[in-house]
């Protein structure tokens, strides 16, 4: 029996790079603990905003429920906002996900599918004022790499998804797995979700 | 005219997903002065080492000599040292190009290629001795992010790739657009390429 866990990136066109593949290094570098996928609401290949081009695994209609949800940002989400097959997708997923984390603008996603309401959650500082407007009843948080709530992980821009994701490593499988992704990945893990130097350079705070 | 510079990733099967797509982050957040193109061998599609997998732009029969070319690592580079037909290619293009690259063990195939011979040059910490091997003629660096000599650029292992980006973003279009990028990205960039604490972790000084 395969006791991986499942993780799911939503994938849209022009997805931000960075937002998808900097997490998939990390959960990648552990290939007997997840088992990773890229599924999209139609099509075989999504464009992301920088051009290379993606492969997908899995269409919407034909997807199984998956254990972890990953949402990227990008400039798309300001098209997929206005989704409602994406959004709906989005809510049924996550009643059935361990966990669902988004990086950058993903957490616009997430809010407008009703899933962070009441909840504190994270985004990009440049286009802070644009996600905070996609969810009143959310409680943004402007200064934070990343936000845990529950099973809901939002992280901040681009590369923070890399320190969201070690995080959730360290919750799933032990904080010295995670040292040992961060050192194999060669990568200056920030361990505090609090530090946030960028929240000051977009003068949030 | 078309001023941007031209930049091509060379992809084989098994590369490192974040080899690839952090530099690809760094330089597509420039799209008015960086064009990227991803460039194989053969075939349409490529898998990385982590399982997602690319769409290739061009084949090595079919393509143009390009600005910048990168060389990521991943396991596949255990392969590739042994092809004729992508160290020729990489000889014969690096031969045009303004500057030549490598991430992590990328760096296994410029040496193969003989790119790197009589120069100052760096790798994976985790695979140092076996990339040394494939260079008895470079005078490989055990303690740096990266290396630059002359138009060649040599970095560490996976996420090493983002500083040397940046420092070559620096390079072309200065500091200021470099720190601009960075801070898009929220990315906390090492500007020294001294800065080095995984040659320590693996017992490399």
């Amino acid at each position: 029996m395969d006791k991986r866990l499942t993780l799911a990136v939503v994938m849209f066109e022009e997805f931000e790079l960075l937002d998808v593949f900097g997490p998939l290094e990390m959960f990648g570098l552990l290939p007997e603990r997840f088992e990773i996928f890229l599924v999209a609401e139609s099509g075989d290949i999504v464009t992301s905003a920088q051009g290379p081009k993606s492969v997908i695994d899995y269409r919407f209609s034909d997807c199984p429920s998956f254990d972890i949800l990953l949402v990227p940002g990008g400039r798309g989400t300001r098209r997929e906002v206005e989704n409602p097959v994406l959004l709906d997708w989005l809510q049924s997923q996550a009643q059935e996900s361990q966990y669902t984390t988004s990086v950058c603008t993903g957490s616009a996603l997430l809010a407008r599918a009703g899933l962070l309401d009441g909840r504190r959650a994270t985004t990009n500082k440049a286009a802070f004022q644009w996600v905070a407007s996609q969810g009143k009843n959310v409680d943004w948080q402007k200064q934070a790499r990343w936000v845990e709530d529950d099973r809901f992980l939002t992280s901040s821009g681009v590369s923070a998804g890399l320190d969201m994701s070690l995080a959730l490593i360290a919750h799933i499988e032990g904080k010295e797995t995670a040292e040992q992704v961060a050192t194999w990945a060669e990568y200056e893990w920030h361990r505090d979700p609090n530090w946030d130097p960028f929240a000051v350079s977009y003068g949030l705070v």
